[in-house]
This record gives structure tokens, C-alpha cells and sequence, in this order.
């Protein structure tokens, strides 16, 4: 009898596993359980749309149905999944048209994802704070500022609050981001590099508030401002993007036991500490590549490649997934900012001792027109000399210098080693001498 | 007394061995000589200016007079070193003004360069042939452009021959190439890349003629036509691009030994086989870091990282040159084209088995409006399962990928370890799985 593989959630790691496991067993049945009305599309395109980059929501899309239909993948949208039981091996789940039903499984893959976070702030319970997880809150947004929206208090300054920051900004409305810690981007920048991005945000007209604490939502039925450190703001568009959590509700019921990241604890192959039952995507834990201890990174790439080792997995052949690095990037007007490995501040609060080194150049030849700003800073750990972390914000080509430095942290690359790397050159791509490597030189004078 | 470096040539290698000599050696002196009446400009920007996107060739000196006198450097311009004498530790120069001095040195550093390669071609006396190598060519070019030139033959598809196409048709002129070898870039890429290339630069307008031989230079006392294969081309510049040649006339006839490639021997400090005696740049030789077999890759940034080794000893302290990836890349019209390491056929020829993968993929996220193609090639060896070389065709964002893969091949990646790299992703800037990723994928496809 052909086996059954069950995936709740049709998003990034869901669909990776399922597509992943069907390579691995044709005949397996496999099924796709998602709540959401739409299944595999882009949440990290939904500030694009919003920003106009992108015509519609539609287009995010990146899995139609076709796609489903050749792999043989059984997609069931509009389907709670309400009640795993690993000792039977069964999940239950609520149908599109309400009925219950309780479906055996021979493998159960976890990828739900993540919700938005909300802290426990007086006024929270009534209408009107929109957030941004999937299409329908997009769909919301757009429909706001075609309604005439004309303000949003944005509070939160990750990435997603300042992505959407930029996309409100690019509609024409007037936006504030409240963010209670000193620097924008906390999770994703040190400070001195943040303040960069800030700048730039702030030429662009979005005005931040660090420091500032959301202390009440204000408004008789709905709320239409929000007490900021004790001043009362106004706005149309009231924005909730104080990030996200691991959605865990199911697992935890099922008595599958969370990591201390309070996300599902997993081992190599992505499978919980209960045999057969896999969990992937936001939702999920993996060691980091450097501290080896448990992270939950919630970004895309790291749920692909998790849900691709879980998918092997789940169809029947070996898979270990290697750890997290969280590589990441983001585009912001005019500007690009990247991050991988260890920021400072991490490395510290790991009682990691590093030295920093930081660069400023350009990314192309200083003569050619057009030449941007770029400022790299690298964190090398003092003892093995080897890179644990790089952050980059620039004009352009800051994607694959910040993986570039991936690479090099992933392999163990040494502060000398990437001080002697070969490069490649051209005077409308990039200078003489590479910027990365410029700040491995500034490292090296400080170990002198 | 203060110690006294010399430096033949005041390029890209021997500026920098000059300026890391004197962070070394604070009171030495330091002379700079050369044959050219400018100092320290960019060659790679000479075809950039000629297509108009950089305004004058001015605009290519990198290293103003004012840098020379900061850091101590005697420049001597227009002069030419004519006898090294090893054993008396003498250079003997003739001035600007036609004197002759012999200067006695503590330590020598040859940055000759190259120069245009000429093959036994008939009527290779007549004048009327340019060639693009320094900014006195560059000026007569321009001056022939100014002069109502229309049509322009460039004999050699190399790096310069084709930068100098594309700058040349963006003048407006109708350019034919004409290149021995059945493939464009034959140094470069491998024939199935280097492909993607020429469609491009056909569909720009550049007429290709691959398979042709120069056969004679035609015209009464000046050169107005070539006989290519048989048939006479007329063209009003007629441009020699077929390469360049190690200058060592100098180091020959003082008793320096070359190498096997016919360019100046060295080791591992950049000292030729005669003691206190540097030799970098285009006019020496550097092991390959993949077979470690002498190579003179002639590129801009090995140049500087050859001169800033050499300068470190010659200022008497000590450092190494750890080898050549050769990593470059190039603009032509709205494509870029890189390599690093070893390209498939020079593997082959080195008689290294490999196993080759090819992924074609976008530069953003699908639904992003404005993805590019982009193609990458890699090339594994066979018994290792390690990157050894690679090659990239796309719109955007190529420079920084080849050297991810330049860093990956430094490090002694495995195609395994490259297909579990964590890169970064954002919709605007790339793919959720990387492209080099999916490359690795093809070759552990057919490993399996």
C-alpha cells in the first residue's frame, strides 16, 4: 500500500517538502493541508505588491495549480489542521466545508509557520491594527490606501515593518515606525551599520522613533491612534510589526516538544523527538553553523533548504540539514542591507570575543559614473581568526558579497585567507581592489 | 643610509609595491620609473572611455601626484630603464631629457607589463594598425572616431578586442571581429558559455567572424584593408587585439630567468631567481592555485596583489603570494561575463577529470519585474568532488557570484557543501534558491 505523507502548510517549507519527498517515493500519497485560500506564494514579495513593484497579489504566486497536479501533490486549501496524534499517527483536520475528518499518516510533516506577535497592550482587542502574514492582510492595505489612507504609524522596525515602511512611503503616504529598542533592525544589523540604513530612510521621509514604547491603542470602537511613549499619534493605517512567532499550538498539544526557542525542536534530519513527525519552515528550530546552538531564523531560504532535508527524509532516503548561517537581504529605496552569520551584538551576548573591521568604498571603479557607497563590516572570532559574521549595506551588489561571506564563514575561512582572496574586477562592477577584502586588511592592522 | 627600491614601470603592480614598501620602509628611497608621461591610470578603463562612459581619459589616473608626494615616491616619468645590471646591483636609465644615469639599488622590482602581441602577419611594418594598451592609444583611437572613422576591424576576440567592440559600436561605428578559434573568449570561457556571449554582441550589431585568419595587411603606405581568410575587409580602424606578451626584454637581457609561460620567473615572495630582484604584475609569473603550475593571467587585480607582496619584502618585511584563481569579469553592452579558476578546457588540458553542471536561472524572484537571465557553469573535479572552476553569463549581479565561487574554490568547497550554502535572498535582488545552488544540484544529480 502506498504510504501517506501529510504536510500541514502550503507555504515556502511545506510545498519543498512535499515536492521533496515526491521525488524521492512516486507512489507515496501526499497532502497539502493549508487554512490559507491561496497556497504557495511569495511572503516576501507582499511589500513589493503593496509598494507597487509588483502589479497584484496574484502575481506572488510562485506554485499554481499545474505544479500540484504534475507532482500528484493532494493540495486541500481552506483546511485546519485541528488535532495531531502521533501515537495513532493521525492528524485531524476541519474540511473547506466544515466537516471533520480524521486522516492516518505514515510520515506528518510541521511547516505552520509563524503568526504576527502582538504584546499585551491595553486597547489591543479592538479593531483596526492591520498586520502583514499573508494575502488577505496585504489585500487589506492596498484596500486602505485606495479608501484614501493617507498616514501609517508602523511599529516594529525589522524587516518587514521597514519593507513596508518603503512601499507605503512609494504609494505617497506619510509613515512613522515606532521601534522600542535604540536602533532600527535590531535582529538583523549592529548598530553602526543600522544607523545607515536609518539615514536613509529617514531622506526618504519615513520618520522613526527609537526608544519609544506603544503604550495604549486609542479609539472609541476602532482604533484610530496609538500612545507612544506617552504622546498620542494619529494615523490611517495603524501597523503591527513587532514580528512574528513559531505557530506551535498544534505541536504542543500533541505533546511535541518545543526547543529553547520556544519554536519545534528538531534534529539534523528536521524531525521532532517524535519518530515520523518532521517540522520545517518558521515554525522550526536548527542549530546556527557558528554557535551551534538552537536558532528559529524565519526566513525562506533557510525554510526551502529545511523542508527540502525534511522532504528526503519523510520519502524514505537521508537528508541532514546542515545549519543556519541566516544569510539575509533587503532592499530599501536606494539601498540594499545584508547580514550574515553573527552580528556583533549576538557574538557578544554568546560570549564570542571578536574584532571588528569596517570598511567604507565604492562598487565600482571611483572614476565610473554611477559608482555607489558601500560600507562592509566583517566580526572575526579573536582566537580562531576565522569570520563569524559580515553586514553590508550599499548601493548595489550587496547580495552575493554578502554571500560571498557566507561562503567563507560556512567553510572557515581566516581573516588572512580572505585578505589574499582572489577576485574578479571590471571598472563598471566593482574596484581594483574588492571592499571585502579591504576590510580583512583593516582586521589584520588590528592584530598587528 | 637609507635603502634605495626601484621600480620599473608605475602601473597597476608597480604603484602598489612602491606604496607597500614605503609602509614598510619609512625612509627608503623610492623611485618610480617610466616610459609613459602618465602615471598610475586605470588600462581596464581605457575602452570604457572610448564608449563614452567615462568622459576623458583624465579621468582613468587613480593615482594623482598628489598620492606620490604623500608617501615619498620619486615618479619618473618618460624615462626608460635600459640595462639592469643584478650583480652591481645597478639600473641605468635614460631621462626625460635623454641623459643617461646608473642608479645603484638595494632592491629591484620589475613592473613591466605586456605588450601588444603582434603575430608574422604580412605588411605588419606598414603603419596604420592601432592597438588599445595605453592612454596614447586610446587618444588616437578617439582622435580617429573624431575624425569621421565609420567602420572598425578588431582582429582578436579576447577581453580587449571585445571591450573595445562594444565601446566602439556604442561610438557608432559597424565593428567586425575576427578571431582564429572557433569560440570567443577561447583564454576566458568555454565554448558552450562563451556562445551566450556572442548572440549578444551579434544582436547589438557586431558582425563575428570566428575560424578566420589574419592573412596580410593591405594598403600602398598606410594599412586600409585586411585580408581575413582570403577576403579583403576595408575598415577605418584597424585594431590589433590579439593579446599581449610579458614585457622581459629588460630582465632577459640582465640574465633573469623566465618561466615556462615566457614570463619572469618568481617565487612564492615574488623575487625572480635573483636575489633582492622583484619581478610582478603582467610581466611575471605566480603558481595556479588549483595546479599549481606557473600561469601570467595578466589582470589588473592579480597585478596589484603580486605588487603589494612584493613591495611588503622588498620594504623588508615579509609576506607571500598565495596563488592565482584568475577570477574576472566583464561588461559588454547589458551582459556580464565572469570566471574563476580553471575553465573546462584548460582542466582538460591539465588532463583533470571534472563533471560539469549548467543552471539557467533569473536574477530575482520570478514574478520581480526586471529579472534577468542569468546561466552558470561549474566545473568540479572529479576524484575530490571540489569547484575548480566557474563560469557566469547574466544581466546582473555576476561579479559577486564569481566570487562566491572564487572564495568557494580558495577554500576547498565540495559541490556538496555548496549545494547546502546558506545565501541570502530578498524578491528584488534574487531567487529564494540561489542559482550557484542549483548548479551544484545538477552535478550532484549526475553524481548519484
Amino acid at each position: 500500500m502506498a504510504r501517506r505523507i501529510l504536510v500541514i502548510g502550503a507555504s515556502a517549507s511545506g510545498i519543498e517538502a512535499a515536492a521533496a519527498a515526491r521525488k524521492k517515493d512516486r507512489t507515496a500519497e501526499i497532502i497539502l493541508i493549508t487554512q490559507e485560500k491561496t497556497a504557495g506564494y511569495s511572503r516576501c514579495g507582499l511589500p513589493f505588491v503593496i509598494g507597487g513593484h509588483i502589479p497584484t497579489f496574484r502575481d506572488l504566486v510562485v506554485y499554481p495549480q499545474a505544479f500540484f497536479q504534475m507532482l500528484k501533490l493532494d493540495l486541500r486549501t481552506q483546511t485546519k489542521a485541528t488535532v495531531i496524534n502521533p501515537k495513532d499517527k493521525t492528524l485531524t483536520i476541519q474540511t473547506k466545508e466544515n466537516s471533520t475528518q480524521t486522516l492516518p499518516y505514515d510520515v506528518l510533516v510541521i511547516a505552520t509557520g509563524a503568526e504576527p506577535f502582538m504584546p499585551p497592550i491595553k486597547g489591543k482587542e479592538k479593531p483596526g491594527i492591520h498586520s502583514l502574514r499573508n494575502i488577505e492582510d496585504g489585500e487589506k492595505i492596498d484596500a486602505a490606501i485606495k479608501a484614501g489612507a493617507k498616514s501609517a504609524l508602523i511599529m516594529g522596525a525589522g524587516l518587514i515593518g521597514l519593507e513596508l515602511s518603503a512601499g507605503l512611503v512609494e504609494r505617497g503616504l506619510k509613515v512613522t515606525v515606532v521601534e522600542m529598542l535604540p536602533q532600527i533592525l535590531p535582529q538583523f544589523l549592529d548598530a553602526d551599520m543600522a544607523k545607515l540604513v536609518q539615514q536613509h530612510l529617514e531622506e526618504k521621509g519615513i520618520k522613526i522613533l527609537l526608544n519609544n514604547v506603544v503604550e495604549e491603542f486609542l479609539g472609541e470602537t476602532k482604533i484610530s491612534a496609538v500612545k507612544v511613549s506617552g504622546e498620542v499619534i494619529e494615523a490611517d493605517l495603524i501597523i503591527s510589526a513587532f514580528g512574528v512567532r513559531a505557530s506551535t499550538k498544534l505541536a504542543v498539544e500533541a505533546g511535541i516538544a518545543l526547543g529553547e526557542t520556544q519554536a519545534i525542536k528538531t534534529n539534523g534530519r528536521m524531525e521532532t523527538e517524535i519518530k515520523d513527525v518532521y517540522a520545517v519552515g518558521d515554525c522550526a528550530e536548527a542549530p546556527s553553523l557558528i554557535t551551534h546552538r538552537p536558532t528559529c531564523a524565519q526566513l525562506g531560504t533557510i525554510a526551502v533548504r529545511e523542508g527540502k532535508v525534511a522532504g528526503i527524509n519523510a520519502g524514505g532516503d537521508y537528508s541532514l540539514f546542515g545549519g543556519v548561517l541566516a544569510s539575509a537581504v533587503t532592499q530599501l529605496f536606494d539601498i540594499q542591507a545584508a547580514n550574515t552569520g553573527l552580528t556583533q551584538t549576538v557574538a557578544q551576548r554568546n560570549r564570542i570575543e571578536v574584532i571588528t573591521g569596517t570598511v567604507s568604498s565604492k562598487t565600482r571603479a571611483s572614476y565610473f559614473p554611477g559608482a555607489k557607497p558601500i560600507k562592509i563590516k566583517l566580526i572575526v572570532e579573536k582566537e580562531s581568526q576565522r569570520i563569524i559574521g559580515a553586514q553590508i549595506v550599499g548601493g548595489e551588489e550587496v547580495t552575493q558579497r554578502i554571500n560571498c561571506l557566507s561562503f567563507a564563514i560556512q567553510q572557515g575561512m581566516t581573516i588572512q585567507e580572505l585578505a589574499k582572496a582572489d577576485t574578479a574586477y571590471a571598472p563598471p562592477l566593482c574596484e581594483t581592489w574588492e571592499p571585502m577584502v579591504l576590510a580583512a586588511e583593516m582586521i589584520l592592522m588590528k592584530l598587528r
